[in-house]
């Protein structure tokens, strides 16, 4: 087979893009055996050209001017791994009027602008390819968008936000507080020095945006989806949800409802112990998909770090260079947010169980009240726990776990406790999410 | 988008046939919708053109004429699902010197004749898709082309047989033995009437050399694959394995080993019970891919299946009419056979950890004995488990575990322990294989 040199053009040469400039000088004759693609990398664009990096780069190709890049007719494929949704936007939309297709690992920038740039990557004639915006290793936008492609998506349960599941299995594992767990994180490198966006949950939210979207054909924006992070996580409920039998997660969720709407949200979630997601620790990521033909499908992995991502880069310079990409992201269609927006379910409509737990003083006649207004707001107790206490001096936990029932009478009934007088503080609530699993 | 409408022509319809016929009958829309490509059945060919199916065709398409698939230039996709490797192999290849691009899950004949229908196909300037060939809907062929094409594979361990693993998990779980087991998977539809190409790992290996063959770029032939099956297995192994940490899987292994040397392997493997692919049980498929880049990846679902199977048809269907099967084919470069053969490792050098189980007399020396054999044949003992037993006139089992041992020493040792007195049955050997996990 005839060896095809294809170069590349690589801008940000941070973490990800050393991982990514090592595989193609340290891979390229095995990837060209295998597919008859040599990858060559022709120019690095950096602001910081003086710092030692993980990766020895060939003489004369780091620079910090991007237009040598965008000038070198030869270079057919320009990688964004600059990060953020400024900058990088306009070298995006740079390369693509330079004739290149782009490869990209920015979640922020897709979930933000992803219709702006795939309509300029369109007109171009280009394609922008992303699968190392979404959980690092695993490839789940290829799976989702031709492996599962002859299935209707019911529903998809993402663990992929590695610092948090690394925070939330310490504090499961460790007994840990948050508060230490995310400082051992940060210490490890498992989290950043500003880790705002993992944690407040805003990071698996833009993958969501991007896997929803490819997984239903919508154009789904930040605004359609709810999200709570796991900044008030209290070891205690670790603890209590555990004993009924529950593990504590970030899950991304997307699911199609009744009336063929789409419910889409990021929360700490209570899932079965025995469920395949509840195995997931430690920063790793792994992604459940429900098809009305393939039935459940998961996949594991790294979602995260240097050389995962980047071999998800690479993956996506080999499938443009094989010319795969180009057809794969003409066919992307997806529906315009005008048509979207009645597909989309409100929070508060949302149907899930609900874990509470509330601080009382133990006295009589305490959990007739709560009781009481639960019963008043329609919401049905499936369990309860509350350890013995030491009398009418003392505060004590109780947890109850419902049945089924729509956000907007919890939130409702979560009002009304409050104002309880023997409820002591907030009451804590987190949701409980009954992820399907196929068996035979 | 405009639409696109691709004519499909499909022989056999047995279960897959009727799944694959199905989800292009009720899906066209949604899929047009998502890709903008309208699948058409324009012609299902059977020799059976009478009995019922699980699905109604449009009036005049079902013919037992493949003539008339052949001959109609508007059909360009031409689906195999008869099965086999004679007939079976004669359409391929009528339809790819018809110009038709072909789609098969016939890993039976991909594993025997895949070269000379890829080189057919590529003749033809036609290709060939085979993603519902490995482990029905987990999309496991495309994930090894595409997803981790940047990475070099160092090891790949799959349960790949649903059939043997279902039988495995009921003879760990409700404690029978294989004839009761097989029994329930045969009245249950989880195995076939003539079970033989299952449950002696035949089917494994077929898979296995298809995916190893696109993992590694090499002409893989089933001469290559060491296999066994579960035929012998007796519930007692279960049980003492577990006792020792172990559960018992059919794996099939591809891995690198020194001296660039591939070993390619299909038995039964106790591996450890907090392993991610000890959590796999009835009917359910996962293969955990090790990559230089990504680490490990996992992928878990149904292998098989009416639906899964199909749904795996018609991504691959989806696939070629979007123009990415042409791409990635026309890239898949397996070195022949002549150069392979010298890194095949023969499977008396493989180094494994082993299960023994020994049934001896309960009298003095015994121990001495055996284990005097074992140091003679330099095998170095790791655990030991024995019952206590109740006196010199009964026979007790007494199960040892190894550590890493070239197997043409332990087959050695084994006839050795055979020729003892003290020993009253053919000594049980089961390999122990330690899958690596990783973790933070």
């Amino acid at each position: 087979m005839d060896c095809k040199t294809v170069k590349i053009g690589l801008v940000g040469l941070g973490t990800v893009g050393s991982g990514v400039a090592k595989i193609i000088l340290q891979q390229a004759n095995s990837i060209a055996a295998k597919t008859g693609i040599k990858l060559e990398l022709a120019c690095v664009v950096d602001t910081d050209t003086k710092s030692a990096r993980p990766v020895e780069l060939p003489n004369g190709i780091l620079t910090d001017n991007i237009n040598r890049l965008l000038n070198d007719k030869n270079i057919s494929i320009g990688v964004e791994l600059v990060g953020g949704t400024t900058i990088a936007k306009q070298i995006q939309l740079k390369m693509l009027q330079a004739g290149k297709d782009v490869v990209t690992a920015n979640k922020a920038l897709l979930a933000e602008y992803g219709s702006e740039l795939y309509a300029a990557a369109k007109q171009n004639n280009r394609c922008i390819a992303f699968e190392a915006s979404c959980a690092g290793g695993i490839p789940i936008v290829s799976a989702i968008r031709t492996g599962l492609a002859a299935n209707n998506i019911t529903a998809m349960y993402g663990i992929i936000n590695g610092t948090c599941n690394y925070i939330l299995s310490n504090m499961t594992s460790k007994n840990e507080d948050f508060a230490a767990a995310l400082d051992k994180a940060q210490k490890l490198g498992f989290a950043e020095a500003d880790p705002t966006l993992d944690i407040n949950g805003g990071d698996s939210a833009h993958k969501l945006a991007i896997l929803a979207s490819i997984a239903f054909g919508y154009e789904i924006a930040l605004e359609d989806i709810f999200v709570e992070g796991i900044e008030n996580i209290a070891k205690e409920d670790i603890i209590y949800g555990g004993e009924m039998g529950y593990i504590l997660k970030l899950l991304a969720i997307a699911q199609k409802e009744k009336d063929n709407k789409i419910s889409l949200r990021v929360h700490p979630s209570f899932i079965a112990k025995d469920n395949s997601l509840a195995q997931v620790s430690g920063s790793f990521n792994a992604v459940s998909i429900f098809g009305n033909a393939v039935g459940q499908v998961t996949y594991y992995g790294r979602g995260a770090g240097m050389m995962p991502t980047a071999s998800a880069v690479v993956a996506d310079i080999i499938d443009i260079a094989i010319g795969n990409s180009a057809g794969t992201f003409s066919h992307l269609n997806l529906k315009p947010r005008a048509e979207v927006k009645p597909f989309i379910e409100e929070s508060g409509n949302l149907v899930s169980r609900f874990y509470i737990r509330l601080m009382v003083k133990d006295q009589p006649g305490v959990f007739a009240q709560f009781s009481k207004i639960l019963a008043q707001d329609e919401i049905s107790i499936s369990g309860a726990l509350q350890h013995e206490g030491h009398g009418p001096n003392n505060t004590i936990p109780v947890v109850i776990t419902t049945h089924p029932t729509e956000q907007s009478k919890v939130t409702a009934a979560l009002e009304d406790l409050d104002k309880l007088d023997a409820i002591c503080t907030k009451p804590v609530c987190i949701r409980i999410v009954d992820i399907p699993e196929d068996a035979d």
